[in-house]
């Protein structure tokens, strides 16, 4: 496989780090891939959008900077517009189908899902749109088996969340996948 | 001052990501200065040490990898002696002094401070020794404001604990105030 890039943007408060932790340590702790999780702040820091990202290899990660997408989440208008450009040819932009309207153009298949609707109204909170992303992003990337992607939320959501963010994880991989 | 990497690193459930996310905001969103967060996963990942780095700098950050440790932030006996290695000559490994007997020789300055037992006795809760390391890397580091460390800490903490996390943080800066 090489190497495989994802990003996860959205606003800030949206758990998009955890998301990327999430994956991250689903590759690296559950199924032995090597992976980078990480942030990058610039002068743009202040704005409203925010992102993490993460690069999963089967050999060592050498430059551990994103640079050619193959997966971009966007929750948020501003965050695609900020954040789609390093997706490559062959890559997806999968974005939030009622926060983002318009969809920035370029060489790459775009997938619109409900993600924040799943949430809130399936699920019930809107703060796991995190995980229902994460659910979604797992059936697209199928880089990292679904059963690790779950131990790690797991690992990683607050004592008493577990079964909400299981059936969140469900819920948006069973979406990304009546799309596939 | 070019650029500026401190390593944390501990056991897993430590809050570890969450003081290297903490840092980078601090320096990026209330300072100003580029920063990078990330967590790399090899194939030692299973093991009970974990580490989450921060790279600072007023460039732009190209290579967001640690190379050349300035402070590393040790927990655990396991964890200093899995990642003390990069610390640069004239770099401070910081050990909690309890849980580290036995501290790595290197070319390096060690500071030994009683981080874990501050936040269970002073602070009353293990679970807050990331913020007084984080409050005491502050002091160390002197690259970013306190204020900024502090704001950046209440944004990210869960509602409720902003208080004990501040002092967690006061704390942990005064511990290594009285040895510098």
């Amino acid at each position: 496989m090489s190497q495989y890039e994802i990003r996860f943007s959205g606003s800030g408060g949206q758990g998009l780090i955890l998301a990327g932790v999430i994956f991250a340590e689903a590759a690296a702790i559950y199924d032995g891939i090597s992976s980078v999780q990480s942030q990058s702040y610039g002068p743009e820091a202040r704005g409203g959008a925010s992102k993490s990202e993460v690069i999963i290899s089967d050999k060592k990660i050498q430059f551990p900077k994103a640079t050619s997408i193959d997966i971009c989440l966007a929750l948020t208008q501003e965050a695609a517009n900020k954040y789609y450009k390093d997706i490559k040819s062959t890559g997806i932009l999968l974005v939030d189908e009622d926060f983002v309207r318009e969809t920035p153009k370029g060489d790459f298949r775009v997938i619109k899902l409900p993600i924040v609707k799943t949430a809130s109204e399936e699920i019930g909170k809107a703060f796991v749109a995190n995980i229902v992303a994460t659910g979604a992003i797992t059936a697209l990337a199928n880089m990292v088996t679904y059963a690790s992607v779950e131990k790690a939320v797991l690992s990683r959501v607050p004592k008493g969340t577990e079964d909400m963010n299981k059936r969140a994880l469900k819920a948006g991989y069973d979406l990304a996948k009546a799309v596939m």
